[in-house]
């Protein structure tokens, strides 16, 4: 689609930023932009006001770096939870798919990526330092690790391995009932809920 | 997805307007707000006033009730465009299709939907007495009817025939190659510049 077809510049540039977004076309956004023109103008301030207010006044749980509108996470601030159980997870989507299988009950250690050396993130990237001060103070006493079934989650498995495996601490990962090579949050709930639930020891030869 | 597992109720109110968009279901509402939660804070506002200052000041010709940032857009205002021929169209969307093709060279006259009885959409909700008293004025040599094939077009194009036939008025529609019950925009240029330049004379019978 040409630039220079757009009636409008201030169609054309908002076309233009919706179209930055991930899997969204051209096409795609200006009918997205084009169903937005034609709500009320208080609609259209409440859907634009809602991006810029969550990006100016999100934080991240100074515990878990889950993201939280508060300094410590609903999770981390829950004293029914189990707080000696750790499952690490790459991004607060899976939080929220492991929170929906309702299936556990410890909290949470939000990495912020895995480690993919093809797309430069190494571990100096992701919060893997504050995991470690965590199970250096000795109040851990499982860590599940629950990344993607991919050779950069496997990978980030192993570093993280090699990390935690001179604490006292049992190392879990989640029962490789998630298919290989799938990503977390593409996974069923019910399929999530069970390898969650039959998580077995780390095997950095598996 | 159960509202109450967002970490945040800034978070889930972002994700709640992005699922208001048409074809964007919660999960990709949660993709998309993700993805712009990892953008700098300038890019965000950017992305969230394209949208506001938009719908604020979005001016519509007062001609031809096509998009436009001026009184009059940019192809009524050219004067190497012949204002004798008018394509009726459904949206802006179709304006810009039919430019896309570069087969046409008159003006257009966009009616803001067509009528569908089943949604509500009578005459009386669209652009079309403007269209009436421009072909009483005379200076009209042909219109072109350029409604998508559907039953609705079929029933707007009727409509339209009835009212424009009593005028010394060119009556066409574009031809058929576009097949029956496609939407205009789904249709590619090619087919779409060819039915334009192959229209024929309205048949209400057809
Ligand atoms: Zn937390
Ligand atoms: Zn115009």
């Amino acid at each position: 689609m040409s630039y220079t077809n757009f009636p409008s510049k201030l169609l054309e540039n908002a076309v233009a930023e919706f179209s930055k977004l991930p899997g969204i076309g051209r096409k795609t956004a200006l009918r997205l932009v084009l169903h937005l023109l034609n709500q009320p103008k208080e609609d259209v301030h409440k859907f634009g006001s809602s991006i810029t207010q969550l990006r100016d006044e999100i934080k991240h749980c100074s515990s878990c770096y889950n993201i939280s509108d508060t300094e410590i996470c609903d999770i981390c601030a829950n004293p029914k939870r189990d707080h000696e159980t750790i499952c690490v997870v790459e991004s607060i989507r899976d939080v929220m798919s492991i929170e929906r299988t309702q299936q556990y009950n410890g909290i949470y250690h939000v990495l912020g990526g895995i480690i993919s050396p093809m797309d430069g993130i190494g571990p100096s990237d992701l919060q893997i330092d504050p995991l470690i001060v965590k199970a250096n103070e000795g109040k851990m006493k499982e860590v599940i690790l629950a990344l993607s079934t991919t050779m950069e989650g496997d990978t980030t498995n192993f570093y993280l391995y090699k990390k935690l495996n001179k604490f006292n601490i049992n190392i879990t990962t989640i029962a490789r009932g998630v298919s290989i090579g799938d990503e977390l949050e593409y996974t069923d709930e019910i399929t999530l809920g069970r390898s969650i639930l039959h998580r077995t020891p780390f095997d950095q030869n598996l």
